[in-house]
């Protein structure tokens, strides 16, 4: 029986992202391509005392029903951190099902919506689901580019989705400037922003810069998350909204999974309630910062001329870029690269539209340092055949 | 600043039950209104053992992101106790996602989709993000009526959503002839049966009859729960799918929330994997029979005469009719009850059209014996007092 599917279904193509994760499960795979946080960065003593506590206080409120917003007391400490009453926080299922309600409350089929230019794949996918016009924004090492917006590009834009902090792929920071510039120009053009930061707390100087959220509350949904300080098999993110967007999120919620896991929400909130972020956060910094380097200084020695990357100031990504002008395809290429047991992500599936062929995104947080040392080796000598046997290098 | 919001955020209403939950958290009220299962059918003790063995296993793992699919072994245990492949199961973040995901995946604006005549309010919800044409399927005491079902109703229908064991919220439970009946008209007008089954375990006498799943595996898509024989602070559930259906929805889902809580999941394994449920199933039977029988009881002996209600064979809910033709409206009368300090949930949001407003839900698990009493005494002199005062009672 072939059963009539909806239109979004049918769209629905199998993402590189499970593709690739399913080839890294080969032990011998030195694998740059996941988005996964080390596990030696879980505080795993502290959550199993907090889930100690948290069946010796209150068992059956912790594994009963309870309300969609989320636990309240997780919803305050949120919106202390991030300075914004307790009614704008909602608890979500991780910070991809933030994007799936976003999607849901904001986009009807054909909604322009704004993005940069690479993207986060598992925003573009959820948001695909509804259907949407994306329309890219222009970006440059810095990031996105707010001279970009214009009237014109922004008319009838449901929402601006930016992740100014150490993007997921390239790993950028946003200046402050052009926070400030990106901030003032979408409250001209009437733009609402959607600020994902999943990576804010990665700085590995420990330097913050402001959110968007904090230079416009009201112009703001910002979706933060506890998978990359705490762990993301908790599934636990949150979106801070302006009231009544945050009313529409929550009936939104109701209906997709009632609210998130009651048991998890008060683990975390015991977990973090003593001030364990401020211990724990350093460690973690510390421990990307140094996995970072080691990965920059094994690009710097084994990457042949041409190839360029960021340095990145936090997060857990590299973005590089094969020379442009020669046709490289990084997806092409990953299939030989992952015949000699290494794996990163293509560029290509992170552009709404477009695609730069030549990028890819290497992610440094997972492998021991003499395995970056290995695997970015073999890559280099990779990229070096590839750029030689290259069709317009081999044409010209 | 007022943002442009998609179609189906704007026909977002604030939900009955959502408002029914604020009234019944003060503690003075009875309520009746809540679906919560009764916290002393929750296995503590095996579950905080169950916990501690997660932390001593491999607490990275159970921390760490994991496949959309979902936690192999407990896919597995699902899978053997419905007699599937394993590849056919996909683990939810309750069974409300599953409705969600199967929304996503079956409905476009103004699907048909068909459902029993009242049916479940938070599929209802669920379904109507989507916005699809609810075309209602009639039901008499015994249930859906599967003589109903012609190949005009179900013609281009996306699928027909049933509840065929002590539905919410008729507490009904569909006899086997009509079981057979509905999977062979199905069959015959080529509608694929959405199976929703989260109270199956809970016939009060153990006895079950089987799944329409049981009956074709490749025409259904079963959801079932952990949250009414487990906890529901776990939120977690799971649907059975033929192959084609199974690969879109994991798709869906990976745009939805990545995956369930690896937490959750592997808690729950560690829980049931040596047949706890079989040992604690029959507790919670007896407790909910026990409860049932109390409230039935009160009935009886409380409302006055024109008051009808079933003897439900299992599950959670008792469904109550005022007498017909008086115009008589839950929905008022629960005004009332509040201020005496009794709840329930009004039968008018359960029907996807025409609702019949003399109509409510009761629900008798979470509320002692005593209170029972109390409460349907209580709702006993309401009613009467509603009929004799009724529209149509005072024009007569």
């Amino acid at each position: 029986m072939q059963w009539a599917i909806s239109r979004r279904a049918q769209q629905l193509t199998s993402s590189a992202i499970r593709e690739i994760l399913k080839v890294t499960e080969r032990p011998e795979v030195i694998s740059f391509a996941g988005g996964l946080p080390s596990p030696a960065s879980f505080p795993v003593a502290a959550m199993e005392a907090a889930t100690a506590r948290v069946f010796a206080d209150n068992p059956a409120a912790a594994l009963q029903y309870a309300a969609t917003e989320g636990y309240l007391p997780l919803r305050e400490f949120i919106a202390k951190r991030h300075n914004v009453g307790v009614e704008r926080v909602l608890i979500t299922t991780g910070s991809q099902q933030a994007l799936d309600l976003i999607a849901k409350v904001l986009i009807d089929p054909g909604s322009k919506v704004l993005v940069e230019t690479p993207s986060y794949l598992g925003a573009l996918q959820a948001f695909s689901l509804f259907e949407p016009e994306f329309t890219s924004i222009p970006t440059d090492d810095k990031g996105l580019q707010p001279e970009a917006l214009t009237a014109e590009l922004t008319a009838g834009a449901r929402f601006l989705y930016a992740l100014p902090n150490f993007q997921n792929p390239t790993g950028r920071r946003l200046p402050l400037e052009r926070r400030q510039a990106l901030v003032a120009r979408a409250r001209e053009f009437g733009v609402l922003l959607v600020e994902d930061d999943p990576y804010g707390e990665l700085s590995y100087t420990g330097d913050q810069l402001p959110t968007l959220l904090s230079m416009n509350p009201d112009g703001v949904i910002y979706m933060g998350s506890f998978s990359k300080i705490l762990a993301p098999g908790l599934r636990l993110g949150f979106v801070i909204a302006p009231p009544e967007l945050h009313f529409k999120l929550c009936q939104a919620k109701q209906a997709s999974d009632l609210h998130t896991p009651t048991f998890t929400q008060r683990v975390a909130y015991e977990t973090v309630r003593d001030g364990l972020l401020d211990r724990h956060i350093p460690t973690i910094r510390e421990l990307y910062g140094k996995q970072c380097r080691v990965m920059l200084d094994a690009l710097a020695r084994h990457m042949p001329e041409g190839v360029s990357w960021n340095q990145p100031e936090g997060g857990m990504f590299i973005w590089l870029q094969l020379p442009q002008g020669l046709g490289l395809d990084s997806m092409a290429i990953l299939e030989e690269a992952v015949k000699r047991n290494v794996a990163y992500v293509p560029g290509a599936p992170f552009y709404a539209s477009n695609p730069q062929r030549n990028t890819l995104r290497l992610a440094f947080v997972t492998v021991p340092p003499e395995r970056i040392e290995q695997g970015v080796a073999i890559l280099g000598k990779l990229f070096r055949e590839a750029i030689a046997s290259a069709p317009q290098a081999r044409a010209a």
